[in-house]
């Protein structure tokens, strides 16, 4: 690895993009969040990324050529080798967007697109939780569920180079609808804006009410969380009967919240198994936040360029 | 490569044990079937395998030294690092067994471990219905269920060089108790095994009958296939978001012989999926038969002596 960084990281999500100037060893120099706001336009959203990055280099004294370069992690589905951005389920409007080739332009450095969960994946094995550990999976469970495979230190890619979506894996039959079409994804069921959606049906206000009210013996909040668990249950055991990885990393707004409860459904599973090596798998917290996404995407750009 | 073969690929299952001498272009030279008698000793197993491989060089007039090595595929959990078998299982009594040093030393050539479904795919991956795709997933439907990934033309590995178990995810909940200790994993549904054990509280011989008795409109014979479709459409789902491979290989003895069945539910499935590049999965049949595990053992032999 020749890479010396800094990077750019750039982590698009439905509601906000995270900009950061990241260094060689992983520290954030600087950064900065705006709102998505995907239906204002794609154009516009690169226009003020554009900004950001000059700002960003201007304040620290920096210009783009000292930058190895801009790795962006953006909600899925990306196509990495086209660099374009195909997701108009939670970026409205979004669909066949090329990113690379306008922030390569404007500023004339290499630009590499990336799902946002294998990015953070990236991050949390550079400085976070998945160091020294292969294979790792990380599940992230916020307003969506993500996953990512990192293998021999390298993203596991599916076909074409495209991101396996693990958040849309079967885990309960006749479950509530996916906006995939399925009904009983992961996604459907454990993603905060499930467990809202099905507290909002019990007259509780979000995911946090729900885990609140079990706690104080309400049956339909406890009923809710009985399906969350089963589904988390689920989505254990299959990552450890298609990866068996080393180390399953759970991170996410809805896994913050509850790091206790998610940390013991996961390593329950993790102990009943026998078809994996025992104390083999670990289960542990991301370490980097909301940062892990800016870290990963430049990090990801540092090792593309080394 | 510099292998030039041939190697012997040894494929050991529950009931049988495949022995053949393979060429370099995975024709299969010479070859023999023992029963596996696991129950009988694993010593015992050792040295009919010797024997064998003592009669296949004599017959085709060649010696040890001509041989690129050995590959073993053998019913898992087997661990490749340290060449044992651990499979008390499905292999009576085979626990700790390190098959790898006796054959080596019998012969004096390099002797490889690794799991059934894992060679059978790389035997696939060479002459059959994998080449030229990436990655590769393989579903094995047999007495058991046996699932192997394939990316770049290596075996994908979890923790500890070990194998995930892909016949044991879990598809149905409260379903039929697995011997893995869970209840609705896969091979609790859709193995041989789990189809003639439902078959038969039905009043059906074998898994045939159920197939055939579905046919003419048994109305038990069609609720058992609607839960093996329902358990096999999950599988399929599973597979393409956590590995998103070019091609799912369909093979073993039960998708041998409902083989329009079994395809037909996974095209379904993956015609339905909009969280994969559309066009870009295709599912085919296996094309080496029981033949697979040995070509792939002696492949694999050839790759790592390579």
């Amino acid at each position: 690895m020749n890479a010396t960084g800094p990077a750019l990281g750039v982590d698009i999500g439905g509601t906000k993009i995270a900009i950061g100037l990241v260094a060689a060893d992983g520290r954030i120099i600087a950064s900065e969040v705006l709102p998505t706001e995907a239906e204002l336009g794609f154009d516009r959203a690169v226009r003020r990324i554009c900004e950001t990055f000059e700002r960003l280099l201007h304040l620290n004294q920096l210009g783009a050529k000292h930058l190895d370069g801009v790795g962006i992690g953006c909600a899925g589905p990306v196509d990495p080798a086209s660099g374009e951005i195909n997701n108009p389920y939670t970026l409205t409007g979004w669909m066949h967007c090329d990113i690379v080739r306008p922030l390569a332009a404007a500023l004339g450095v290499p630009v590499w697109l990336e799902n946002d969960a294998d990015v953070a994946a990236v991050g949390e094995c550079f400085i976070g939780a998945g160091r020294d550990q292969d294979p790792v999976v990380m599940l992230t469970i916020g307003t969506g569920v993500g996953g990512a495979v990192i293998t021999g230190g390298k993203i596991f890619r599916g076909v074409r180079g495209e991101h396996p979506e693990l958040g849309h894996v079967p885990v309960v039959f006749g479950g509530p609808e996916c906006y995939c079409g399925r009904r009983g994804c992961l996604e459907s069921l454990i993603s905060g804006t499930a467990i809202a959606a099905a507290g909002r049906a019990a007259g509780l206000a979000d995911a946090g009410q729900v885990f609140a009210a079990a706690a104080n013996g309400h049956a339909e909040a406890a009923q809710i969380l009985s399906t969350v668990r089963q589904a988390m249950d689920a989505a254990v055991w299959t990552i450890l009967h298609t990866t068996l990885p080393q180390r399953i990393i759970l991170g996410g707004g809805v896994v913050e919240a509850q790091s206790e409860w998610f940390l013991s459904v996961a390593r329950e599973a993790v102990a009943r198994a026998t078809m994996a090596p025992t104390g083999a798998v670990t289960v542990e917290p991301a370490q980097l936040g909301g940062q892990a996404g800016v870290v990963g995407a430049a990090r990801w750009a540092m090792i593309r360029a080394g």
